[in-house]
């Protein structure tokens, strides 16, 4: 069995320079519970661009035989400290076949699996069968690469509604794979969703998919058409993967005139409505602005899939698990733009085309 | 028994005036469980600026007859909505003594009382014998009439401390009268605090009440001064009045750099150490702005004493206002620039003196 691998990794150095190549890896043999699996279709999510790139200065992007380099700015280097010198692997999530498995597992050698875990931008990944959801038979590489990020954001999203309290959602930006998705489990579970959309064609799109609630930040009624949406569905929770400017900021004033308007009273300190912000994201990675027109019963945070999930119950992740599988090519369909190898991931001009993060746009390696 | 009183009310009248007069009102004689009180003495806090003036624009400040009125921006009257044409009283404490009361309260005909209820602009207020702390003997007005609002937030921050389980805190701005008593409340029972000052004389002033951790903002140190106080004192949760600009931002960023140093190896997605802010006033009104490079694990949100009063557990709310009583004179002491009278609080002149909200600063109404 060849066990030779090649990984793509990521090394940012104390002089200030991060830099992607192509490493050989000879893995060891699969333990017990262990498989060995061929890496067949990995995406590229903005949380892997993150730590492939860094706050790197993309601008100076240039090829250094094999290997592709680019400067850190300086204000940058005091947040990357515990990283310098470090050749990390990347990849959240992936597919592929099992192609050698520890003597416990010997029954999965030939399935194909989705995975998490990192180091899914290689040839080959060593993997806990934990980790692994066994697709079923005759499912391709595709149905399985993205089954965890995206998916379980999705239901995350849901599930965190449900334990804070929350009856409705709005999403931004929503046109993105994950607000598709969210669109669909929304639509099946009779969720309210408020879908926060750049224009006039992604609207389009999350009507066809049967959105009740799409809003367009390109026009002039988008405050007003906001405000109806939110006082349509009582939606006091958003999520937010922008990050920077002011859309969460926007959201929440828009709970708090829809919360106002149903006040019996004046209160100075604004409503006793609890409205909360998630910032799941950073497309924009500016300050984020809060306007506090939205009196004191508010909160704004970060949310992280992982950190989300190890709040929920277990069994409730079981379930969320369950459903991507059997929903992996209706729900949690994901699109791609272009499939491209470990090779080309390391091209200046493929590079440029993937880290736009373009709503919608989705890279797959297909090593 | 004389039941004639003048109360300071605020009115916004749909054609974007607000207007402030002194109103003739006949009390109701006391009922059960009631207490009739001659206002002596009640602050001008920061939140009773808001109900006064809301959004108005002071420069535009003018009397008319005796009353005083001044122009809301059209952009601020859609908040001010369930306001409208009514008549509020203003003033959230106070202190005075008791002129009549109820059957069952004769007692404590001739007392000193503290009291919270709002209206305390005012010669003479009804109010329920439960929203009174009775004062001991000998107490002076000045020693109750601020024995609310600041002391109870005071120990709420301290109580949410240990509720969210956090074990430090950093205030600001912190010298004002609340800071003054945070920073005695934490001396006093060894809880680190991070006082945040704007000046070299605001710094002397905590560090003269035996405060360990004075950062000054006005310095170019600002920066490393609070991270090596953050660090020696473990804080992760902040309480900031200022709530416009970037102070919440820096402090979290702060607690950032000081949780990364301790972190055993690199996330992308910063450190898995819960950051939390409160803002709890508007000193400045402008947005609040906030540079993310502390991560995922963070939470902004408004803190309001009334609602934090309500999550809290009743027994130690009780605890809370017994030691209030007991330390009214040394921890829970406030001090005063100037005293003024009803009719004084509506001289333009004045005005301008007192909604210019001066750390440290602190007007008293005595009617």
């Amino acid at each position: 069995m060849n066990r030779d691998s090649l990984e793509l990794r990521t090394t940012v150095s104390a002089d200030g320079t991060l830099r992607l190549h192509l490493e050989r890896v000879i893995l060891p043999e699969p333990g017990p519970g262990q498989l060995l699996v061929r890496v067949e279709a990995a995406p590229i999510n903005p949380s892997d661009l993150g730590l492939m790139f860094g706050p790197a200065d993309l601008s100076t992007l240039s090829r250094d035989g094999d290997a592709l380099t680019a400067r850190i700015p300086d204000a940058a280097m005091p947040a990357l400290r515990s990283r310098i010198g470090q050749s990390l692997p990347v990849g959240n999530e992936g597919a592929g076949t099992v192609v050698a498995a520890g003597p416990d597992q010997q029954h999965l050698i030939g399935r194909r699996v989705a995975m998490l875990g990192g180091a899914m931008y290689a040839r080959l990944r060593l993997i806990g069968a934990g980790d692994c959801l066994v697709l079923p038979e005759g499912a391709g590489p595709e149905e399985g690469a993205a089954l965890f990020v995206n998916p379980l954001t999705a239901l995350g999203f849901v599930e965190t509604m449900r334990a804070e309290g929350h009856k409705a959602i709005v999403h931004a930006p929503a046109a993105s794979n994950l607000g598709q998705m969210l669109a669909r489990i929304c639509k099946a579970d009779g969720i309210g969703l408020v879908n926060i959309v750049r224009s006039p064609e992604q609207a389009a799109l999350l009507r066809g998919l049967g959105a009740a609630h799409v809003v367009d930040s390109s026009t002039a009624s988008f405050h007003e058409d906001l405000t109806q949406a939110v006082a349509a569905t009582g939606a006091t929770l958003c999520f937010d993967a922008i990050g920077g400017g002011e859309t969460t900021s926007i959201v929440l004033n828009a709970m708090e005139t829809v919360a106002l308007r149903d006040a019996a009273a004046y209160d100075r300190y604004g409503s006793a409505v609890k409205k909360q912000g998630y910032i799941y994201g950073a497309l924009d990675t500016g300050p984020t602005v809060l306007h506090r027109s939205f009196g004191f019963s508010w909160s704004v945070g970060g949310w992280l899939l992982f950190r989300a999930l190890q709040r929920l119950e277990p069994a409730t992740v079981e379930r969320m698990r369950q459903r991507v599988v059997e929903e992996r090519t209706t729900t949690f369909a994901s699109h791609y733009t272009a499939r491209i190898t470990l090779e080309q991931a390391l091209e200046p001009e493929t590079v440029a085309a993937y880290v736009r993060k373009a709503t919608g746009e989705k890279y797959l390696i297909t090593p």
